[in-house]
């Protein structure tokens, strides 16, 4: 199994630790702070993002411990105190932590999780957090796209070679999984999570025979119930179709048995594609399917499906893995409040852009959805202890452009904040990642058709209520007061 | 430290082993097979990449096992057979590998890395390999462009939150070193690589104490020696350089101590930077630097110093960590022959293009140096029993243009395929971290600066030995015959 127990505490910035020994210093262990993460932008212009790796962050979670050997490699830094060291030798969680669940599309601004507790393990958690969550949502909301781009057609994730790094391969399949791909080629991946493993042949395994004919009759002899052919080691349609098709007669036929299909890795998919599907066609062999693969993204899928290409089944590599085209998820984690007794001093990062903008307090994203169409209207993001009954309506106003309001009727309220952890201790029933991704399913059936165009989306609303946004206002106004910087 | 026993035996994509089944079958796991890792294109269209991850394969290699849980998973499968599930609980490595050492410029189709050994093992490594060594290079190869465009300034690794999961912050973090950053944020590859550590603080900092100036304070009391403050929470000139300022007055200068520098981590880089410089040689702190930080890349440092922006060091995440602009490093694993006794028959994969097609045969790579300049003049690839003696000249021609040839004299040539496996026991000693990074600067100095341009660089020549060419001619004419396929 995978290595659950892995000791990933000092996948952290170093800042943490000069500034949480300041804490220290200061007397800050105790002060409760609230930290959120949130991003700014869905990558590749899409409609919206998913969330992904809340559990994979819960595993690390459980295993931060300082060893004696970090504390020995801190120690000869020479910029801590040993009174530092021993806090962190000693170090346990104390912090509540919120997220919205893995498999829900999540949109910028609002906050994914947060982190609320002594201000040096807020400040510890920071990037252990922002890597995890990250990664996975970055391509998970990849893996959507290509996934959709296909129309139904299976999308399986063959990225591994590519990948950036073990756990890129790994927790990258995961989040494709989630993300709506069928299967994985990445035997740790399809090991640990329970994803469908999937993979039959390289041209290695055609070249290493003295001919295609013979290593495709070898293969079939093998794997009579699971044969898929590479056809493209020499030359398509004058060799691999011609050769798989003999092989089909000779060695499954005879056993009552049916290809599954062959694979073309090269050339004008659009183009071979037809000419294979008429020569298995006119061999008897419709049922036999063509899998497609190099270097493939939501693009080129769209446009092959356009052309007609005779595709049943897509292999994506290195254009998903990575999620090439934007290969960056910006989740930042920002200070929201400082705790004064049992009051919560809010906490704002201002900046040239109001995209930048931060949202102060502890806070609770809720989602608005119609009765009727059971589609999701908007976002709301309230204060923590505000309660959201829509009734007879509920009036949503842009946070930017207050003017523009809109008031929902026939609707509920779902709050997607959910507690993972209540005072360092788990208290969230973890999914399994088949479980996840049926919830992404069923979240994304739930939003407009609109918002999954691959280019120019409909923009979903994420609002916030009067209370958050008067916090905001004030202290913005205060702040341009002081400083002479305004939000805007 | 680093967990260096990590098995990493199951990061392979399935169909190595429904293909290692199949070679068990067949009676060819003691065929003696040649796989060649080799890249087609230089990232970002720089004129050299850089060797990386090599030390980190070792490391994988030497801890090759399936567990148990891994045959137990695999036989839950019901695709493979006992027999093969018995070979796999007892593998062990016989191969010979070859590579050029880490650190080493590196150009598109020569051999990075060689396996030679059973083709099941051979198999078995394919994806460990390719997503170790592609992602170091990626990372070492960007890292070199950022650092150049840095002119001499040092250059920061701060990606860890937006890597693409944890080992691409850690392993990244050690390629970034490699091609020429001078520290990194990430604690734990400082810990386990012996990188420089670096790091202040955060936004958040400045945000937990009730004023700047208050923040700053205490940061200064508790750091004096190492006094690095981030000026862009509220507002650089208004705010973030006054505070500074006032508190390197206040702190540092009754202690006879000076300040490192300040951070600006938004806002126009170049015009803030110069307005700060001359606020703090104003104040007499002439000798503190600036550091700019804030999604930055090659370009945008290049454009920084020429527009003088007064920036001292550079601060890189993102961009540098993913590699943001052209994120995959596309190395592949190619069969280039497999032994009949102890002849080599040669093998070759065609393709449309000709960038594609592959050399055949168990090879080396030689580099040309000029004896007056020290300057590597070209690669010559020969079969690996060939000596290459320069004497009087060595008149090296175009693989593909045959008529273009050049002769050199004055010079000699260097083997850079360095054993690293014999028999499945390593041979290599293996440079530490460090090492690596200065042989690294030592083979740059090596280039002519014509290929170190960020576009359009000089094309560095990859040349064929006669043998060798002669070899993969042959084949691709009588390939061409069979199949109707040509190599161009």
């Amino acid at each position: 199994m995978l290595d659950v127990k892995r000791n990933l505490t000092t996948i952290m910035d170093f800042y943490e630790l000069t500034m949480a020994a300041g804490y220290l210093e200061e007397g800050y262990e105790d002060k409760i702070s609230v930290f959120d993460m949130f991003f700014r932008k869905i990558p590749d212009g899409g409609g919206f993002a998913i969330m992904a790796g809340l559990d994979t962050f819960i595993d690390a979670v459980e295993n931060l411990k300082f060893t004696p050997e970090d504390i020995e490699y801190l120690r000869g830094t020479g910029v801590f105190n040993e009174r530092f060291l021993d806090y962190l030798s000693h170090f346990e969680l104390h912090c509540n932590i919120w997220a919205i669940p893995e498999g829900t599309p999540i949109f910028p601004r609002e906050p994914i999780v947060t982190v609320e507790g002594p201000s040096i393990e807020c400040q510890l958690l920071e990037t252990l957090l922002l890597v995890t969550i990250n990664h996975q949502c970055l391509v998970a909301t990849k893996a959507n796209r290509i996934v959709r781009s296909a129309q139904g057609r299976p999308v399986m994730e063959f990225g591994a070679r590519r990948a950036q790094g073990y756990d890129a391969a790994v927790y990258g399949a995961r989040a494709a999984y989630i993300g709506g791909c069928s299967s994985t080629s990445c035997v740790m991946a399809a090991r640990d999570f329970g994803i469908p493993a999937s993979g039959t042949m390289a041209h290695s395994w055609v070249q290493m025979f003295p001919s295609e004919y013979e290593a495709f009759k070898k293969y079939a002899e093998l794997y009579p119930d699971s044969c898929v052919l590479l056809v493209d080691t020499y030359n398509v349609m004058k060799s691999g179709v011609p050769n798989a098709i003999k092989v089909f007669d000779e060695v499954l036929k005879p056993q009552g048995k049916r290809p599954v299909a062959i694979r073309i890795d090269s050339g004008d998919i659009a183009y071979l594609s037809k000419k294979a599907r008429k020569m298995l066609d006119a061999a008897g062999y419709e049922d036999c399917g063509i899998c497609a693969s190099n270097s493939l993204d939501e693009y080129i899928v769209r446009d092959l499906i356009l052309q007609e290409a005779k595709i049943d089944s897509f292999g994506i590599g290195e254009n998903l893995i990575t999620a090439k085209s934007d290969p960056v998820f910006g989740g930042v984690y920002k200070l929201a409040a400082v705790k004064d007794g049992e009051d919560y001093i809010p906490k704002i990062k201002v900046s040239e852009s109001a995209e930048k903008l931060t949202i102060p307090l502890l806070k609770k994203v809720w989602r608005i959805y119609d009765h009727y169409t059971k589609k999701a209207m908007a976002d709301y993001v309230t204060v923590y202890d505000e309660e959201v009954e829509v009734g007879d309506g509920l009036t949503l106003f842009d946070p930017f452009q207050t003017w523009k309001e809109r008031t929902y009727t026939n609707c509920s309220a779902v709050c997607l904040t959910t507690p993972i952890y209540e005072k360092g201790k788990l208290v969230y029933e973890r999914p399994t990642v088949k479980e996840i991704r049926e919830r992404c399913t069923v979240q994304l059936e739930n939003l407009w058709e609109e918002m999954r165009r691959f280019e120019y989306p409909h923009k979903y609303y994420v609002d916030l209520s009067q209370k958050l946004w008067d916090c905001q206002h004030k202290m913005l106004t205060e702040l341009s007061k002081v400083t002479g910087k305004s939000a805007e």
